[in-house]
């Protein structure tokens, strides 16, 4: 198959026509309910007026309510990008007519291909030359869609609720983005655009990477991979990105099971496992082990400064936490310093007699404010804070329901006051400093679901600064910041 | 110091005066809100109707609404159990008081005590000296208080909301326990009794474990430890529980900084890890890393059998989970079998012929479901079974508003159908065939936060199958289970 290298104009016009299409032929469309051809279009239907969709079915002459053709030949206007959910057999032909039509490119939904084995690759092979032969850019084959929450364009039918926003993601399996999607709502982060790139057959992990790296709406751009095509040009193009924009990626695969499994799913041959990781650290990619890891990393790019060093201050609500921090903080490779005098200083006429009296700081039985962060900020021996516990602390007053009605105002009124505090000291004080002083803090809140609610974890939730719900979730980001700032020069180096 | 070994029986009727007193003096108590000794009253006014509560003050004569005494040698009745909250230099002094009371047992909330160095921990022993010669046994001191769900006590103020149920917790470290509940309720993990014991110089983390272990509504124990004081007594009841009875717990102070930050806490000495993790593997304790661990462990422990082997059938939503799920299950010493030639012509049956045909199983593109569970079940190749996604799926409905309402309709009621069918084949079902046959199904769901609502994960939660977020917490829970089968005797030895 001959290898077509695309250059930066090219691939930003194709790639434009997928993003943002001025028109969608859906070739395999349906009006069943639960059959894939409908789905896409019941998807797309969310912003019809954004652009004109024609749904091509050769039987029905209207599918939810829109007029369909019989072919895409049929359509009266241009055809931008076509999505093809329809049987193997039937794709030659498909992609045959898309080519007279002009189309400029096209996703492939459809799977039995490649991932299947010979029979499957050569119909693969054959529908490519074809898309080629017509100048057409495929998505897939065998994936799931794909989004831009700018053009308000989305193919993929089962979703669960995305806010806009700077992230964009290239996954190499459809439905783990789910996931994704579902962990980036809840910590408030946004996406630009997403694409299920399948078997990979034509577009490939790198096009896509070299397009978002000039994609002014995505300042982040995370990875799922099971498999690379073509590693060289990977490494060049990350070595180059990663310099302005980073790109964290999960590689999944690196067990004997995950592998077999991944041939079965995308076709990847998983490389070697330890000179992926060795490529990775060589071109600044920040490589994670899970998908909520992958949100995580990115809300802390995205709201956070680059640490200058891996010596981390640490405040907490309570003893044990403070424990438990110092040993998973060690276990990921990170300090715990010393305060200079001055802070000790500071921290011990804000705090009772019982506090540690060092780093982890551990207020003994006090309430723990935010602003014991300002102190720790400025010192001079710390280049980033962790706290753990104390956010979105109101949660925790179940069970007063005992009190006289006089006294449950004067609760109320507390509560109300520690929240408005916790958003003005704690969430814009607390900003402010951060970038003053160029440091990160991570906030833990060690509380999960329902009790993540509220104006302060809105509030965190909008700046990129919601709290991770366990320590080793802290630890891990914080590690990946330190080691992309070293890769950058920023930190010194360990 | 005198040594003090309690017996069964006795040890039983004294902390039967802490778990369910008939009265409760509160030694320090204030009206002032914001005081401890405010937030302990309020808290015990929530079941006020189930036992006397008397506030010790000798300025004031109502606290909340409560007759309050100058000293509890004037309160009439008898005291069970006295919550003290004054300062450092009154303990002795209160301690004094309690013993001419006749006062059953004490919680010292006070810290400042041995935790603190030299001073702290004379006053300590002449407090607990005072307390021996009057047959008082103490919690604490340094301590966040305890709770009963069955008999309604609760000294601890600021606690999320608690299910009862048949969990215990000891925790050295108080505000720990925080995020335990929190993650529990979550899980629709329900707790029983849970004491923080503070710097445990009287009762210890051994005596709280001695006396859970014939508490019948107690079938799993959950621990915080930073130290042991009497690791010999530990093992040998241990050893006897865990056959009865799991323990779990997460010992903390495993880094230096982690070790160093347990002195000031707790003045627990953090002994050798490596020595700790063989002592607790020989007497049958599950030992965790993280506090939501100790929730997850417990909630299969509760809703699944032990698994007689490590060999796991996996099914999973898509390629992508399949290849993750099985990285993690391999790095966890799980192992994924080939399934018999019976279940493979079964699972080929009831999906189309893109699924990956074999072990972890990948629908490719078909819809997940249950009815796939109960073969792989069935299965003999197979010990437990992991689920990857497909819990709770209606949630990625989302974005479908551009239907035309007549579509509306029946997208709503396939929704519902799905549901359903989730509640009966999946929870009724499922739940039939794991314990038919004895072998764990543990769900993960993938989704988070707001999207972790419903029938389905209602059902899930009442029956402890609650989906874990991620594989991860999966994989370490059933590699627990599977040690604790091996130890057991009930899974073969691999």
């Amino acid at each position: 198959m001959a290898k077509r290298t695309a250059t930066r104009t090219s691939l930003k016009r194709e790639l434009g026509y997928l993003f943002n299409p001025g028109s969608v032929a859906v070739i395999g469309a349906s009006g069943t309910f639960g059959k894939w051809g409908f789905n896409v279009v019941g998807r797309l239907l969310k912003n019809r007026r954004r652009r004109d969709i024609y749904p091509i079915n050769n039987k029905e002459d209207q599918i939810l309510g829109l007029k369909a053709y019989k072919t895409v030949l049929d359509v009266p206007g241009p055809v931008d990008l076509a999505v093809m959910t329809v049987p193997l057999k039937s794709l030659p032909e498909a992609m045959e007519q898309c080519v007279q039509k002009g189309v400029k490119t096209a996703i492939v939904i459809s799977g039995g291909l490649s991932e299947t084995g010979e029979d499957g690759a050569r119909v693969e092979r054959q529908v490519i030359e074809i898309a080629r032969r017509g100048g057409i850019r495929v998505v897939g084959p065998n994936c799931l869609g794909h989004m831009d929450t700018y053009s308000g364009i989305c193919t993929v039918p089962f979703l669960p609720k995305v806010k806009r926003g700077e992230v964009a993601v290239v996954s190499q399996s459809g439905n783990s983005s789910q996931s994704v999607f579902n962990h980036a709502l809840e910590m408030g982060v946004g996406v630009s655009k997403f694409v299920s790139s399948g078997n990979e057959a034509d577009l490939q992990f790198e096009d896509y990477l070299q397009y978002l790296a000039q994609d002014r709406r995505t300042k982040v751009i995370l990875g799922y991979v099971e498999g690379l095509r073509d590693g060289r040009r990977f490494m060049e193009l990350a070595a180059n990105i990663t310099k302005e924009k980073p790109v964290v990626i999960l590689k999944a695969g690196r067990s004997d099971a995950g592998a077999r499994a991944a041939r079965s799913h995308s076709a990847a041959l998983a490389g070697s496992d330890v000179v992926l990781d060795a490529a990775f650290k060589q071109c600044g990619v920040i490589r994670v082990d899970e998908l909520t890891e992958l949100v995580d990393v990115a809300a802390a790019l995205l709201g956070q400064p680059l640490p200058r060093g891996r010596r981390v201050g640490v405040l907490t609500m309570g003893g044990g936490m403070a424990v438990m921090t110092s040993d998973i903080l060690r276990r990921s490779g990170l300090e715990l310093p010393a305060f200079t005098e001055k802070t000790m200083g500071i921290l011990s006429s804000m705090l009772s007699g019982r506090w540690s009296h060092g780093n982890p700081v551990d207020p003994a039985g006090d309430f723990v404010s935010y602003h014991l962060l300002w102190p720790m900020i400025e010192d001079e021996n710390v280049d980033a804070i962790v706290m753990v516990g104390g956010v979105g602390m109101t949660s925790s007053f179940a069970g007063w329901s005992g009190l006289p009605d006089s006294m449950k105002h004067e609760v109320m009124d507390f509560r109300k006051a520690i929240e408005d505090a916790e958003v003005v000291e704690g969430v814009e004080k607390t900003k402010e400093m951060i970038h003053k002083y160029g440091k990160p803090v991570l906030f833990t809140t060690m509380v999960w679901g329902a009790a993540q609610r509220g104006k302060v974890y809105d509030r965190l939730r909008r700046e990129h600064m919601f709290p991770y719900p366990v320590p080793e979730a802290t630890a891990r980001v914080l590690s990946h910041l330190v080691e992309y700032s070293e890769y950058l020069g920023i930190a010194r180096q360990s």
